[in-house]
């Protein structure tokens, strides 16, 4: 029997994808991956489509038990679905390993994700280079590997992806320490936090990577309906109000006129857009 | 009404989203742009799926003649389907823009593409740098734009993806002169051809940015039932038989031990994979 990682996509319970759908519903389990992103939609809403109970699946359990996950999957199906794309996090390149290695035959399901389509701003992604991470600062941990990632694509005219933390399930150290299993409310980082950490870090670095004139762009909730995307200086960026989760930023290297044509159609103010942007000709 | 930008995904007429076929299936005209990329169905499958005829969109229909295309879009729905993601193309995003300034309003639905489906290989995405395009030479056209390209991602040790060309619709200079309706068969670059490119070029060029030991993958029909992912040196890739397209490439940079872990996996030869892996161990 079958091992399925089913991408969900972006959005909503209807962007699985008709083959995906098919495989979930012929699954005596179906287990939901729900640490590393998250779905606009209740699990209720995925089990009315598929008619079937939908089994949320922590870090805890993905990461030290997926014994229980995988158990049985070569004489039923299994599901285990992922949103955006199956191979968006490692946690899941090891999960698809030790099914093999249990001799598990495993079928991957594809589907968007923030990392294809982020290209809907307008900026091709042949020209992106590597992805960072903006993790959440705390009083003493601000870590800023990011920086010397997003100079070395600024240093060969290449855009970044800022892909934003996502605290869900997270306990206080109180609580840990005493083993309540109480968790804190998700937290998602904003356009804003992620902006507001860049800067900081460059005040702290210097290397002169990015300032406060240099153009960015949000994307918030994208692939929902109402999905928003504003280019503007990461002054005007640092207060915008992009609403709800999830959000995204990208930070544009040297632009071609074509992507800086579509782009400027998001700005909040195309008079500063076309007075910081950096454009070719070419 | 609306004039929705589909993505179909990578294989089939099943990889189509929920949401997608409700689209299409509301609209009273049905493109499919058939020169970036290319299903692994005919035409006549969509059809029968989506209970209605399905419009082939050439190259010149969609860059010179897009009115035909939005043609009354703010009357009746209309949809552009668009194998992979709606962003992969810039022709695409052109499209979006004269709809726009039409007044017409626009929606995507995003699917799954190469370039974030190529994450099956067990290189992390966000460990990918710039995207190549490796076009066909010809007696007189040998382009190697592709090659400073791959050193400025070795150089920060990124991986690489080398999209692989394909001709559709082509002529030959003496119909193309003679105006004669008759297109050259489809062609579509190998792994094997691209190995001996990338090979040629730096032959000429000698800035030591890879080799005929430098580890490459080969990946042929990702998404599809028969996908096949094989590592091994450029040597070795140079005569493996990938079977039918599309075919892509990546050349990996620096992997991190989970990485490779996974690639090896994928190794024609174990022994030269070990031996010749750019592996960090932390």
């Amino acid at each position: 029997m079958v091992f399925y990682v089913v991408g969900l996509g972006l959005s909503d319970e209807y962007d699985i994808t008709l083959k995906g759908l098919e495989a979930v519903k012929s699954c005596e389990r179906i287990y939901l991956e729900a640490y590393t992103s998250i779905l606009m939609v209740d699990k209720e809403r995925l089990e009315k489509l598929y008619g079937h109970e939908v089994i949320l699946a922590d870090r805890d359990m993905v990461e030290s038990d997926s014994d229980t996950i995988l158990k049985d999957a070569d004489k039923v199906n299994v599901a285990f679905l992922v949103v955006g794309d199956p191979f968006g996090a490692t946690t899941h390149t090891d999960l698809v390993l030790r099914a093999r290695s249990q001799n598990i035959e495993v079928k991957t399901i594809h589907n968007a994700s923030v990392m294809n389509a982020i290209g809907c701003c307008g900026l091709q992604l042949y020209n992106y280079g590597q992805t960072v991470s903006i993790v959440f600062f705390t009083e003493t941990w601000r870590p800023d590997s990011f920086y010397p990632k997003i100079k070395a694509n600024r240093d060969i005219d290449l855009h970044t992806l800022c892909l934003l933390d996502i605290k869900v399930k997270e306990q206080t150290i109180e609580n840990l320490i005493k083993g309540n299993k109480i968790f804190e409310p998700p937290r998602y980082m904003t356009i804003n936090q992620c902006v507001e950490q860049l800067l900081e870090v460059e005040e702290k670095r210097g290397e002169n990577v990015y300032n406060k004139n240099t153009i960015g762009v949000g994307l918030a909730r994208v692939g929902c309906e109402d999905q928003q995307i504003v280019a503007g200086t990461f002054e005007e960026l640092l207060t915008y109000d992009f609403g709800k989760p999830l959000h995204s930023f990208v930070i544009p290297g040297k632009m071609h006129f074509l992507e800086a044509d579509v782009l400027k159609e998001y700005a909040i103010n195309k008079e500063t857009f076309e007075k910081y942007a950096d454009i070719s000709q070419h």
